[in-house]
């Protein structure tokens, strides 16, 4: 099948680089808003040709969409207008609900499959594409009952080619779960990067100093805000809610560390250890 | 030279491991509190001989301290009592203040170096020993105006063999510094655990769910008490400092989320992301 990747990023990329390795696509297109990207892309080789969005929604079986999520849901309904009933649209976005609000009534809503692969680094545009990224990852599926049962199976089919494994859950679960697992991580490595700035006002003490519990531990304070912001929009109140869960449990740890309550301390460290078993 | 090392696990063990591959060592001594570690260490060949303590002092020209820094400030004291001019001891201690007053007027201060390598991993214990676990890292070595010379140079010789840099500081500069860039991480880490265990009740959402960004951040939460509650304590005032300056970070997001200021927001990003210049 022609496939078309919207958004040749970290993570249209990548889907180009294990799409081709896999052979699922008699041919790959791309469409890139940044003129820079798109030719770097063509470059790297990891689509055949660059079409606008009206080519690929002319010229292709399947459209993936991996723009951030205010993109998708502007553009998702406009794909949507003009959707043939052979053709199907997979998003990959890291939210869920917003974008199933988007396209809840429409009359195409079938073509469209709501996904979300776990799997990026903090890198972003077309260099940070990775072969191999989604192995052994699970890609999340949501409101599949809205789906049709054929758009479904070429979602399946793409999402198995880079070796992703499936969870089916709808996109209020799917919020609720990512705004802690995954959104707040975010929200704590960039609060993180901003602490440790501010102290090391100098500058050459993080690098002298960090080692590498640091380095993981902020890392995806280096992920983009072009990603970012739209996220924290479209997720809020869920988002929220998982920072002051964390909140709460930050001050109940600076209140046993200030009161000098080592068992305390001991018990919560203990229970935090438990994420050992969990991952 | 003879070394001894004072606790075999994950620093100890590691240190065991580079050192007998630098050929440093004439013999390597270990002396562990834990039977079962003990046996497990001589299993995988990480020291010679199991010795006590004070065999350890009689036998060895070099010792180096690498259990909770709890211990540090109880056994470095009593190991400096009988100890002759020509041995060294070294620590690896994490905080680094409580331990130089522990011992700022011992009339043998000048046979021990204070350091810390920054290295490690969230794993326990002579089986979490890695070989070059400290190549290319930097190690600090503080207050070295109170070292004799000549034991500087053995813990400047015993660190570059294994692949450390140094850096140089204060033992006050070390303990607010590493309050930032190491022990507010964890702090950061089991508040991240233990807010996400609490919401994720069901255990089932975490593994499904989490990507490689989840387990970066929240890797450190897997660290021991037996480690992190002794540095909680001994670096008490610096890290409740770190702890205020990361909270009230994490809510001005929050503030910028709720309130919907996208650009305020992306500028907030835009600051964090820095963090890849100095890492």
């Amino acid at each position: 099948m022609r496939i078309s990747i919207i958004g040749l990023g970290l993570i249209g990329g990548s889907f180009a680089k294990d799409l081709r390795k896999a052979g699922l696509a008699s041919e790959l297109l791309g469409v890139e808003s940044s003129a820079e990207h798109a030719a770097r892309a063509l470059q790297l080789g990891l689509v055949d040709r660059v079409v606008t969005l009206d080519e690929a929604l002319q010229q292709s079986e399947t459209l993936l969409l991996a723009v951030p999520v205010n993109a998708i849901t502007t553009l998702l309904p406009r794909m949507l207008d003009g959707i043939r009933p052979t053709q199907t649209i997979i998003d990959m976005g890291s939210t869920k609900f917003k974008i199933a609000e988007a396209v809840r009534l429409h009359p195409n809503r079938e073509r469209y499959v709501a996904a979300h692969p776990m799997a990026g680094t903090e890198n972003a545009g077309p260099e940070a594409a990775l072969e191999g990224l989604f192995k052994g990852k699970t890609v999340l599926l949501c409101d599949l009952e809205w789906s049709a049962p054929d758009a479904c199976k070429t979602a399946l089919e793409i999402f198995h080619a880079v070796g992703l494994k499936f969870e089916f859950m709808t996109s209020e679960q799917h919020d609720r779960h990512a705004a802690y697992v995954s959104h707040l991580s975010h929200v704590a490595a960039y609060a993180l990067s901003l602490a440790v700035q501010s102290e090391e006002k100098a500058g050459y003490a993080v690098p002298r100093l960090a080692g590498g519990g640091f380095a993981s531990t902020v890392r995806l304070a280096k992920s983009a805000p072009e990603m970012w912001v739209p996220i924290f929009e479209q997720n809020r109140e869920n988002i929220l809610t998982a920072i002051d869960a964390f909140s709460e449990r930050l001050q109940t740890i600076r209140q046993c560390i200030a009161s000098d309550d080592p068992a305390k301390l001991e018990a919560l460290i203990r229970e935090a250890n438990q994420i050992r078993d969990l991952l």
